[in-house]
């Protein structure tokens, strides 16, 4: 099967290189604005060709979008204008906003709504990867709406992605990745911003960060032309989240300052319960 | 060398392994109140004898002190009445109150303040690990009140980890501590608390959890009998460094909720600087 890729960065890199190797797709296309990764993609063989638009979806059974969701609102409808039977899926960190933007589409039968949970902090066709999606899980929102041969081809897709499928409605999406993805973000925005500011004025600080650190602030090298959108565009649940994690940041303050050990060990005994379900 | 560990829990236990491995001990015998860690620490043969405190400092050369820092506070000033000619050393997770505890004692020059930055989630001997130490920084504070016979040893032994070592003020490291690991670890516990929390209303959140979550997590499931001492001796620190991430926090929460994404990516750009210091 031929496929296009829209957006050969992290996510629509790796795509394309295990795609191809599970023997899914036998020839990827690449679609992207910046010219420069369309470049790096076909010197690192990520994908056999760059194409247009238009081009490359005439050539193509499967047209999958994986641009920040920003552009996500634009380009789709335009590749929902431009295909005949071709079946279309994203791989957008929200599903609100962009299944709203397709919902009385002509063609919305032959768009499928996903989201693969799998990611780094880096971005680019330089750090796409084989493994990415391994034994993770994708979610895969309002199923309903796509036809029975458009489901069933995304489900195979996954499967040779060794991905395991998880069916949501958008809302319950945007909420669920707030808690467990886009949360973890702005901590580590917020953590990085609060050691850079003291590094400023005291040298030496992050010669001594070790592995517990380094895990906890990685994340804050997400790139800011993925992660503004997507904080656009899941505005709502983010900020219910972060209310909530500013409450219990400020429990554990108001504790500590109150040199109430007791309740405060009690607390992270709490906390520790994460150790059942994430292993 | 003979060298008795006290604590044969995550570093304790690591210390002893490697210490070992690399040549710098002979003999281990390892100290601990927990007679079932003790047990674990011989059937695994991370040390090779049990003893108690006097009957294992008699026959030492270098007593290491790896127990929760505030059983540090009672146990290091019996060590050092205890000790004849043999060297002293502590790797607690806090400097100050533990340099107090014996600043005034006459053996003082025989005793070596540090602190190996590094470590895990997990805890007891079953944790420990040989390639803990590895190319990692260790702090020493307050040289100048250790002996040169003290310091040198204490030196090899670093090297014999592979350990950079870094001279600091005890108040110096206390506070570098509480911004690059203090700080991590109360994220993490707030960010499993907000999580398990909605886990409670809503089923499968963490079903979706990938990578990056769990790595901003994984501190959470640190032991509260470490921490809650570390958060005791190191209040003060840690509450400044906590008001500043708060502060952060809520900075993002207000650009969010005043939807103004132009100055959200000015701060996430300035949080990707971490990049620039962390590979």
């Amino acid at each position: 099967m031929i496929v296009t890729i829209i957006g050969t960065g992290l996510i629509g890199g790796s795509l394309a290189i295990t795609l191809k190797e599970r023997g899914f797709a036998t020839k990827v296309i690449g679609v992207d604005l910046v010219q420069e990764n369309l470049h790096k993609a076909l010197r690192r063989k990520i994908i056999d060709e760059a194409a247009s638009l238009a081009e490359a979806i005439v050539v193509s059974e499967l047209i999958i979008l994986a641009i920040p969701v920003d552009a996500m609102l634009k380009v789709l409808p335009q590749v929902m204008d431009l295909v005949d039977q071709q079946i279309v899926m994203d791989v957008g960190s929200t599903k609100v906003a962009i299944l709203q933007q397709i919902a009385h589409h002509p063609k919305r039968a032959q768009f499928v709504a996903t989201h693969p949970m799998a990611g780094t902090e880096y971005s680019g066709p330089e750090s796409a990867l084989p493994d990415l999606f391994d034994h993770k899980c994708a979610v895969i929102c309002e199923v309903e709406k796509s036809s029975t041969k458009a489901h069933r081809l995304i489900k195979q897709l996954y499967q040779s992605l060794q991905m395991r499928l998880i069916y949501l409605t958008a809302a319950a999406h945007d909420m669920h990745t707030a808690y467990i993805s886009h949360i973890s973000h702005i901590s580590s925005f917020a953590l990085a911003l609060t050691v850079l500011e003291k590094e400023d004025e005291e040298e030496r600080i992050l010669e001594l960060a070790s592995g517990g650190f380094s895990s906890t602030v990685r994340l804050a090298k997400s790139n800011p032309k993925m992660w503004i959108p997507i904080f656009e565009q899941n505005r709502e649940n983010v900020l219910e989240v972060l209310d909530e994690y500013l409450k219990n940041l400020q429990q554990f303050r108001d504790l500590l300052a109150n040199k109430d050990f007791g309740n405060l060990a009690q607390l992270i005994r709490k906390a520790n319960d994460i150790q059942k379900i994430l292993k």
